[in-house]
């Protein structure tokens, strides 16, 4: 049993409630304060041997990845990152170290996007290193943009080359938080995602969560220079649709935004790419070399046992 | 050095925030929101082996735990829960029930305190259980209640009797949300905090937090049946004092309304009890049989390698 069944158990599970707008499984969960407001909220937990390998990496690496990824869901919902805390536990060796380079890796990113990290909780214990933040946020210009806005007939986009991101991306990426903000200066953004489990797989979570399918076309698909150098005996573009935590937005768009975001290339910092459209039956498909295949939704997931 | 130094050490590097009220160090953080509406934000982890041992407390009561003092955490400061979101670490055996479990824990003193689980990340591994919960709540009819408000000559009080936590009690205890909150409709609280360190430790953040002292009586303080039943060569009193898990509220109230408090008992369900004064001076005092003694705050502290 995969992550995702989890979550469709604890959405089953979950009343409605009148101060959360939006619950378990999207990017983020909005929440109501009194008046009102709505706020964004979202939590990821980074494990040693899992989502990193603290020796090769390093602390400040590690922390910055920590705070980046939660950056990283901000940005899939359009939204403005706020403000962050921090949960650790430590293992026993160096540890106010690496406590205190974590710390400086995380405020990093934090930083440069604005978030104070407000308050947190310190432990030591005999295991491996395990990192939990928890960002808040508001919402962007367009309000909180979920997965489940992509119309038949929309284009879908991503914001750059994908693929091969175990290289290094996976840890100095740049979350797209700027970009999803301008990017909703210049077009009505109906569906966004950040391609964390890999873009057939976020693609997926798109098309469930709207009722529809997604047609991707295999040569418009960006590969990164990683994916390329990879080497593994899967193709670069395989690694393109299945590799995870490249970070960039896909994001589904009316085909006259996709066309001018397409032509005019409005948001600095990023490429925009068509890779497919949206189509009325589920499922996905991929057209390539004129054949036609179904693609699956095998991107990274975390598996249950 | 202990998890104390380390947050002295973040608040140093923390700098002000125009939406962040109050930042490290307090019991919760407060992030505002844009229209200045603040929010109470804190987060908690708990690590099998460290908080609890799962073999013995089954899934449930470690994931109501971890619910709880997170909601302890927002009794502290006076506030109402609104919602959690809840990173967790799986061990790989018999996960998919593992997760189910603690996620009923931890909706059985959720909904029993109107808090929506909104979110979360769920993950495995190989290595121990760790769950991080992170709590939103909003702020009671006297705004947030820190740690800082103490005034010379106030009563230092206590919800309940202090001990022994280990028993049970530090699985098995109300968050005192509901107290908090009633207690605000009959007294000005100054200062507040939850016991989760031990009696004197937390006494202790309140001095230093205050920027005063503290006397203590050791005939008043309530001792819990858990405490004298720990028969392992300490005496209760020094459990009452040192054990940490209590989950009980130390307030500063002003001696006219702590007089009327204790006699009146005005909310249901507790019962209050006077331990001692703050004073000028720095530094925490026990009279003990007529004599004084200078009190360590040696509560549990999360040691730094």
């Amino acid at each position: 049993m995969g992550e995702f069944d989890y979550i469709a158990w604890l959405r089953s599970r979950t009343a409605g409630h009148p101060r959360v707008p939006l619950g378990p499984g999207d990017d983020c969960a909005v929440v109501s304060t009194t008046p009102g407001v709505p706020w964004l909220v979202t939590t990821d937990m980074l494990m040693e041997g899992s989502h990193f390998v603290l020796a090769d990496a390093g602390p400040r690496r590690v922390g910055r990845k920590a705070m980046a990824v939660n950056l990283s869901d901000i940005a899939a919902m359009g939204g403005r990152p706020v403000a962050a805390v921090v949960s650790v536990a430590l293992p026993r060796a160096d540890t106010r170290q690496l406590a205190e380079e974590l710390y400086q890796g995380m405020r990093i990113v934090a930083d440069a996007f604005g978030t104070a990290i407000v308050g947190g909780d310190t432990n030591t214990w005999d295991g491996a290193l395990v990192i939990a933040v928890t960002l808040f946020g508001e919402p962007g210009p367009q309000g909180p943009i979920r997965r489940s806005g992509a119309l038949t007939g929309d284009w879908l986009m991503v914001t750059g080359p994908l693929g091969g991101s175990l290289l290094g991306n996976h840890l100095d990426f740049t979350p797209r938080v700027h970009e999803a903000l301008a990017l909703q200066e210049h077009a009505r953004l109906h569906a966004m995602i950040d391609i964390s489990d890999g873009l057939a797989a976020d693609v997926n979570h798109l098309c469930e969560e709207s009722r529809c399918g997604a047609t991707l076309r295999a040569e418009s698909i960006p590969v990164s220079d990683a994916a390329r150098q990879m080497n593994d005996g899967r193709s670069p573009l395989e690694h393109a649709l299945a590799d995870g935590e490249d970070f960039e937005l896909a994001v589904a768009v009316a085909p006259d935004d996709g066309e001018r975001l397409l032509r005019t290339q409005p948001v600095s910092g990023i490429t925009l790419f068509r890779v497919g459209e949206f189509v009325k039956s589920p499922g996905m498909t991929l057209i390539e070399d004129g054949r036609t295949r179904t693609l699956p939704p095998t991107g990274y997931v975390h598996r249950f046992g």
